[in-house]
This record gives C-alpha cells, structure tokens and sequence, in this order.
C-alpha cells in the first residue's frame, strides 16, 4: 500500500525561456514568445506529495504543517515575487522551463525530509501546463 | 496498458484531531487549531479511482453509476454532515486526519467492488491539502 | 464608473443550524440533516468586494495588503478552525446560516474600511451553495 | 527519476451510449439516459502526458507548443464541435465510453511522439467523472 | 442592503444553433461549427441567485433544499442528457444560445418562487463562455 | 430586465509596481515585494462581460466569436508574455496595478463595441486577489 500526504503552495514569478550560448535568432525559434528579451511571468501552483508510512499514533505521514513551512523557506520565500532569471541564483545558468523549476524544486525540498520519505513534485505554470517529478 | 475510471463525490463534516493516550498538553502541541475541543470542519472531496480492464461489449471498466452509488452508501450516507468523531464508529478510536479517514474509506469501499479491480482513494481536505492512498 | 477591488480568504469551521425557541421536532424539520446535534463543517470561501475611487498615484482602490490584513484580524483568527455555535460570540443567539454568516462578516469588515468605501460579501459555504450581501 | 509535461486541451462533443448488437430495452438497462437516442453531450477536458528525459540544453522534455498542435490535429479539430457518434469514424462501431475515447485518444496521439517518450492520457467528461490510461 | 443565496446545478446536453428561416448556408456563416448538423453538446453549469429578505428567525432568504428542488424538477430533469433541440419543447421554434436557454430556465424558475423573491440566472456553457440574465 | 453575454481571455505577463515621482524606499514601503525592481509575473484571467438586447433572430447578444477576436486584438496580442512596464506603451507612465490595467483594457475594448451594448471588465490577477469595472 501506498500512502501520500499533499500539500499546495503558490509563487507569482516574472521568468524568461532563454539559452545563453545560442544566437538570440536561434533562442526565438525555439522558445517564441517566451524568450521575450524583457520577461513575461505566472502564478505558478506548487504541489509537493510525500509518500510514506501512516504514523500509528498520530495518524500523520509528515505533519502538513511542517510541509507548509518547508514549502515557504524553500520555494515561497526564494521565488515568490521574484525575476526568476536575474533574482534566484538556482537560475543564473540553467534555463527555467517547467521542467527545470521542478527539478531544482524538488532538490531543495528533498534535503529538507526525512530520507524514509518519497516526494513527488507538480508544478503548474498555467492551468493547460504543467510539469510533474518524482521518484518512481 | 492501465485504464482507470474515476468518480469524485462530497461530504461536509465536523472533526476534531486528538490522541485519547496523551495529556491537552501534548495534543496541542502536536495538532495546534486543529485540537480545538469544540471541534471545526471541511468540505471533502473524495476521488475513487478503479483501475481494470475495458470491457470489450459496454466500453465500461465498471459503470460510473455502480460506483456513486457504492460512494453514496460507503461515504456520503455515512459521513455527510456527521461529526466525525462523535458520529461515525470508525473514528471512536481512531484519530481523523486526512490520512487515516483516507485508509477508512479505501477499506470499506474494497469490499463492495470486483476482486478483478484495483482502488485508489484520494481525499481533499481543502484546496491545499489532500492525501492518496493505493494499491501499488 | 465603478471600481471595485476583490480579496478572497478562507475559514475551515464547525455549525448546526438550529433555533433554541423551537423544539427539536421543529428544527429537525426546517434544518433536516444540518441540524445535526454533534454539528457538521465547511471549508467556507469568503470573498471581499470594496468598492470606490482608484488612487490617482497609487493606482489602489485599497492596498489589497491592507484589506488581507482586515479579513486576518475579523474573520480568519475569530472564525477558522472554530465552533461558529460554541466558540464565536456572534453566532451564540444567531443561527449561523450562510446568510447570517455573511451578514456578521459585512459588519465586522465594513467597521474596519474608510466609509467612502463601498462593501460586498460573498460567503461560499459549498462549490454548490454561497450567499452575497450589499449595499445596493 | 520520473519527468513528465502535460498539457490541456478541451473538445465539446454531443455522443449517446449504445451498443448496436444489444435490443432497445438491454441499451436502456446499461446505460440509462446515457442512451438517449438524440444525443447528449459533454465539455471534454483532455490532459496530455508525455514522460521521458530532460533536454540538458533547452530544459524541454518536449515543446509544449509541439504538444499543443498534437492535441490540436489529432484530438480538438477531428471531435470539437462534432457528434462523436455520427461525425467520427473512430466511433461508427464503437462506443464513446469515456475509457474507449481515451483509448483512440491514446492510440492516435502515440504515432506522433518520438519512441522514446511514454503517455498517459486523462479524460474528463465531467467533473466529476474522468478517465485515465497510460503505459505502466 | 441586498442579500441573495445562490444554489449551482449542472446538465449535460446536446444542441445545434440553427435559424430554422434561414437558408443552410447563412447559417454556417452565423453560427459556424456551432451549426453542425449532427449537433455537439456541453456541460451546462447553472447559478441561480434569488435576493430577498433574511428571515428573522430561520435565518434563510429561502431554503436551499426547495431551491434544489426547484432546480432538479425545472432544468435538470428536462434538459439533462437529452437534445435541446429535439427533446425539450421549450426549443422546438427557438435556437438554443446560451441567452435563450437562460431566459426560458429564468421564466421556468421565477414561476415557483414567491413574487417577493428577486432572480438572477447564470449560465455556463463552458468555463469561458457563460450568460447573465436578470432583474435589475 | 438585463441581459449580459461573457467571454473569458488569458495573459501571462510582468509587472512591477512603481510609482516614478516616488523615491525608491516611498515605493519599497507603499508596495512591498510587488515593487522588485527585476520585475515579477501572473497569469491573469480577464473576463469581458457585454450587456444589451437578445437579438430576436440569431438569439445573441453579441456573437462570442467576435468577442473572442476583439478580447484577441485588443488585450491578449498586447500584453500576453510581455512585459507590461517595458513592453506595453499603456504602462509606461501609468502603474500597472489590477486597478489601472481593468481600466486600460474596458477603454480600450469599449472602443470596439456597438454603442448600445455595456461592459464591464473583471481582472484575476491571481485566484484570491481581481478587480471589477463597469457602466454603472
């Protein structure tokens, strides 16, 4: 059996799709309008699942408001509000698609639990897209 | 190939988290607001996911209406608008976090389905906080 | 022309509806299964409309900081994970429907914002049912 | 590791369940007013996901403007707007069950990703039934 | 001061825009895709809001279960899963657009409510296309 | 009696908010983080909502289609994945609050309708904060 605890977060952040050892031509092929040279932005919705044993007593898999204040130091405090690209240093050199947040979302969470515990990460840059991580 | 047919229902109730074992003290440290002894209360939203075969005649891994209504007479009629731990017997002694109500209802809706399919339950607690458990 | 600013916050609660004058006969009958005794909760949706002016430099109706700060202070720390019956003054000799609810919540609010403001309340107690309260 | 894009799509159809080798009377058993020899119909909300490595220069596991025409070809110009009965060959033998769409679904989208990238398809007739079918 | 309760009910159905005066090919200039002869359908999502005076002591504008009832004997049992165009009568001379469908549920509904009651009609026809109509 | 046809749009772009004639810490304390000179980013949802008379033929409003093109050319082919302080000229002397970009997009929309129809503007900058303008 497998049990998974969730927990939402939200970051409103400005971004920019962009290869810096590409020609800005080759850049415009490939990411249209997001590679806009002055950023666009998202509401990004953050989900973190945390998969693990029901604790007997507590009835808890992790205490979700543990995960609130992992979600808040780790990716609220750091993204929230923020030029993706020129403000979180995760980003200085590696391109923040989706995928990318994701990824590095995932790492800095991970180092935060319990290592009983799986994560799994969903990230939604749009209602239509979004992006999920995890450990099979 | 996995095919999985899915129906999401509702119940509105009260609860309250406690460990009947530990002092107020130490239940207050542990679940915070959530302790408040005069209890507070969710609007759930349970999903029912049923994994199986495609049935080659009907199109039907297991017919949507068979399965509202083993959530009408396993959950909604059982829990809606119920004090959790004052009303329902499968909270007398057991602690109703997300989780473990989660667990509750997977095993009673088990019982009541084909041997042939497998379940997974998710439970919304609020938007922002949700449990899965599953068969693996 | 008319401008109007929005904020949304949320309370998780515990209610019965019930009128004390009335026998339990009587209240079964009006209020079915929300009169349940050991009560029943909602995760209720509040949303806050202010409307007025638009600041010429700032831009702001009302700072949207400052209005979240007003729907803390009179709503959520009084009412969330609470017992609307037992736990808020309000609702001691006023049955906490939705509509009361929201009417309590109009009060509260509109002492708090300058009177050139205009105030609407919407008070979403399911995704099915929620009640709006206004100055006309 | 496990990486994953998805992206939404939404087609509105009109469709009616019914079995042509089955009398009047057994379609009406089986599937009600899902029956109805007029039609009804749905909104549709598809989700695409497409599994498989992170590009280590773009940070794509596939460009979701990809996917969008995709979806857009294989699924929202063939049965948006359309009766999925009469308009849509994949239907004219059989039964447009929420599992048997997502399964063309499935099967038509499949031939126009690279190999190496697996799917999984999720199907919302509503929203409170949907259907899901992926590789494992 | 306004108060109104609102009650949402759902309906899903098929339907063809169509002027029957007209020839097949002004038709498919007006109306487009929405024209297709073998119809397409939607997930109607139905708000009905109905303003009047709180009760002193029950506490309602009106009881949400007679609204229920209201809704389910008025909308949901003639229009759902059925043809608009060829099934329910209320549309056999008149096109079945989101503002039509509106005003005959708005006249259907106003006839059971107490001359006291004030109605609004909300009407989806998808999350990105929906009507008002109502009193002013 | 009030008619009103509604017609959903999308654009995800960056802000920042600043006040030019204010020293850098007057706008750091008025506007908090939404002031971060790297700019950030939302999805904003903008809902166009058009009021007049049912055409008696056609029953429409006004056909969503065109509504659709002029929500397109107006706002979404302006603002979407730009930068709205440095890439739209709207902006560039007039702050980029909820607030003044509702007004922004109602004249410029207003400008495209027939004369006798009303609009109102309502603005999601994100799910918990949006804006309303309108013809009273």
């Amino acid at each position: 059996m497998k049990a998974t605890i969730c927990r939402v977060g939200y970051f409103n952040a400005a971004h920019r799709l962009h290869v810096k050892e590409w020609s800005d031509e080759q850049n415009k092929i490939i990411f249209g309008k997001c590679n806009n040279q002055n950023y666009h932005g998202h509401n990004y919705q953050l989900t973190v699942k945390v998969s693990g044993e029901i604790d007997k007593t507590t009835g808890y898999i992790i205490d979700t408001k543990l995960l609130k204040d992992i979600i808040k130091t780790e990716v609220e405090d750091k993204y929230d509000h923020k030029n993706l690209n020129l403000d979180v240093s995760d980003f200085f050199s590696l391109n923040p698609t989706a995928e990318n947040i994701a990824v590095i979302i995932y790492n800095n969470i991970k180092k935060q639990l319990p290592t009983n515990l799986q994560l799994t990460i969903i990230l939604h840059e749009t209602e239509r897209n979004f992006v999920e991580y995890s450990e099979q």
